[in-house]
């Protein structure tokens, strides 16, 4: 059957669906390219998600790829899909900004690890996204490259630090984008803005040429409409890294494959029972509703659900010692910047990375001790369930005028100190019309069985989203 | 045929041949073990290499032994051996000084993961080895517990900071002995003391109950006569523990059998080029000559050897970072004791912790991330060759008069900042008679690939050290 194109909602594929119609010849990497560069002139002025469109390098990529088809030498199910990069991963050529008014002018020399691996992969680069100023926040309320708007209501945060890919992967301006994590920075905007997102397993995807936050909690990963999306973009972007000192080799069991995505037969899956205590004032009832809801579905789909504590993790104990490692890596990555042009840092980023230096060595090292701690506790939890279920965030996106909640990232960090991977999936609509986000978390090296079970998940729920006007 | 075992010299055993005469029933535990605390009671004044010797629990657990053999149920190759332990590791009921006279009183509740298995393979403890205080230093030469001495000659250091370890195990005070390594502590002692030491793949051996040095650095592992010791206690001592943050399981492929230690055929191992430079004042010329000698026995075996400069490792610089973090990490390990009774330290130790206190958390941080650094060359490196021979230590032990050299790391910090495996083994005597030591690294998980290589070496050079007198 022969489908006609000009019918196709090209900017709705995504990239799973994206690959199989350029594999079927059915759509063109030229054709899918400027339909997102037309979408993104026409779209992104209300949500300023791109800090940079690569245009040019995006076009010639599409015809690149087009011409490999024709030729035969298709590189992988990525040829010729149109992906955008968060604004800290380095693209040769092409300023790595970090979201950072001091570092508009440093264009990176190389490929980032990840961008490398999506070019071998023949993926059309769109550009750049826009981001929470160097990564350390959670709005991306970027007072250097502007505000990025939340899809799904105007005025409010598309979450972050991720939240140009956020708000770009959800209104259709790219099939699918990168972002990067260190306490939910991936997961917290695929929650807010109705799509997928995966932190990988610490290791699985090396981070060399990504702009750090913190070294030893940073992460780069997937985000996408939907998750099989997800595991097409993971197998392209694995791999060891001699260069990135985490890097590390996935065991030889290790697969990309969802496999089946109808039953979770057989699968035990942690319920964590206190919820409410750890979201605090900010757990949102619908929220707690969905999630609630979320666990009938699993359960409907044969999983084993098992009540569990996380006893031992105190969320907000460690997540003021993962500040202070975030403050002192801050002022080790930035040092430079910070005495050429401490006015290119907003007050507020000066004033973290003043805390990180006025802190002591010991402090510090208490700090990862601390955090090392958390290790044990993912241990036991991961010995007697496969992953855990939580919802990704306490609560839907918020006003800009409004605060930060400080337990926006209770059910994100886990992963990012157990190295674990991770997985944001769509939970449906809270009744003021925003998205909700369900999250794996399961052992390290499971990354396939937290997607698995969202894939399971996002199936049965049949949400499929989308944002007005978008 | 039946051998006397009034004939056989019983401290002379080590492990494995212990091992195999307990297995025929032609000794028994409580012969063994009189044996090593008599001679423990007539020659240790010499060496003090002991802090405490458990003669009361070594004895129990060596009747016990007996008794499980003659009723069929031994616990395994270690069952019966006695074995002692760095005064590092907790023994339930006994303190663990650290080699610290502030903590004399500190006994342990529970036993190290270490302790509980080699007392689950049925091991007799007999009893805490002396040490550099607080594993703090190289020489061993304690002031609260008094100097360990080597058993080659008097007034000279065995190394440490396992000194004690060294010592006992050369002269036949234990079969085989546990140390902990964090730049080089298991094997400086093994080489100075003309033994064997191997610190194991970071991860493989839980170091739970072994009092730290540096969170990031410490490891845990056997030091004994011979290779094969080496490797039966290492196959007793690994195991996976939800409680150490840095346990891993090791890959399905792992094994702790020695296989052909007859040739070395098809082996790439590394040979360093500029050790001269590396080791500057403190290279002894009979351990060049030795190191040289040690190539041609590999290559006789049939390695191939390869020059290799491990650049981008400048060990002076990575050496100073690392000494920041562990005087950083000796901070908040011995706050307490600190603070309690300050003059239970020794000034030149309470001087490193206050240097480490006046450090900022960026330069902390800053050290961390040079000391990752570490891993891709050490990547780069394995990608070429199976191991890399260097000697262990540039110079022989010296005299407590002497300063420590401080290249004394050069060879051995490699592998703690790599978390790879690394033997070290003894490389012959030099003209003054003091023992010279051969390491063997090899990439993380290929601990059994750098004992076979050490194993052969030892078979063709075949030195049999003894130290006179003991």
């Amino acid at each position: 059957m022969n489908v006609d194109a000009t019918r196709i909602d090209l900017c709705g594929l995504g990239v799973a669906a994206a690959a199989e119609l350029l594999a079927r010849g059915e759509i063109s990497a030229v054709a899918l390219t400027e339909a997102y560069l037309g979408r993104i002139k026409a779209l992104d002025r209300k949500l300023n998600s791109y800090i940079a469109v690569t245009e040019n390098l995006a076009r010639t990529a599409a015809v690149e790829s087009d011409a490999r088809r024709k030729a035969g030498r298709t590189l992988g199910p990525l040829d010729g899909v149109p992906i955008a990069l968060k604004d800290n991963i380095d693209v040769a050529g092409v300023a790595t900004t970090g979201g950072i008014g001091a570092r508009r002018k440093h264009v990176a020399e190389s490929d980032a690890f990840v961008t490398a691996k999506l070019k071998a992969a023949g993926a059309v680069i769109l550009g750049k996204l826009n981001m929470h100023e160097g990564a350390h926040g959670a709005t991306t309320a970027n007072e250097a490259f502007g505000y990025c708007y939340n899809p799904y209501s105007e005025g409010f945060t598309p979450g972050g630090s991720s939240g140009g890919s956020g708000a770009a992967v959800a209104a259709g301006l790219c099939a699918g984008a990168l972002g990067s994590d260190t306490l939910g920075s991936i997961r917290i905007p695929s929650s807010f803005c109705g799509i997928s997102g995966i932190k990988p397993t610490q290791g699985l995807v090396s981070v060399r040429g990504v702009l750090p936050l913190a070294f030893s909690l940073d992460h780069v990963g997937p985000m996408a409409p939907r998750v099989a999306d997800l595991a097409v973009m993971l197998q392209a972007l694995a791999g060891v890294d001699f260069d990135d000192p985490l890097s590390l080799a996935p065991p030889n069991s290790f697969s990309f494959n969802l496999d089946d995505t109808k039953s979770l037969a057989g699968l035990r899956i942690g319920r964590l029972t206190d919820i409410a205590v750890r979201a605090g004032d900010a757990l949102d009832p619908d929220v707690a509703a969905g999630y609630d809801k979320a666990l009938n579905v699993l359960k409907s789909l044969g999983a084993t659900i098992v009540d569990v504590t996380l006893e031992g993790f105190d969320h907000n104990k460690v997540r003021s010692r993962a500040m202070l490692i975030i403050e002192a890596d801050l002022a080790v990555i930035h040092a430079d910047d910070l005495e050429r042009d401490p006015g290119g840092f907003t007050p507020g980023f000066r004033e973290g990375v003043d805390y990180g230096r006025q802190q002591s060595a010991p402090k510090l090292a208490a700090a990862f001790e601390m955090l090392r701690e958390v290790k044990p506790v993912a241990a036991k939890l991961f010995a007697n369930v496969d992953a855990i279920v939580t919802p990704a965030t306490p609560c839907t996106a918020f006003s800009f005028k409004q605060p930060m909640p400080k337990t926006l990232t209770a059910f994100t960090a886990f992963a990012n100190y157990a190295g674990a991977p991770s997985v944001s999936v769509p939970m449906g609509l809270s009744k003021a019309g925003l998205p909700m986000g369900l999250l794996f978390t399961a052992r390290p090296w499971a990354d396939i069985t937290a997607l698995r079970m969202a894939a399971a998940y996002e199936a049965a729920a049949n949400w499929n989203l989308r944002p007005k006007g978008f």
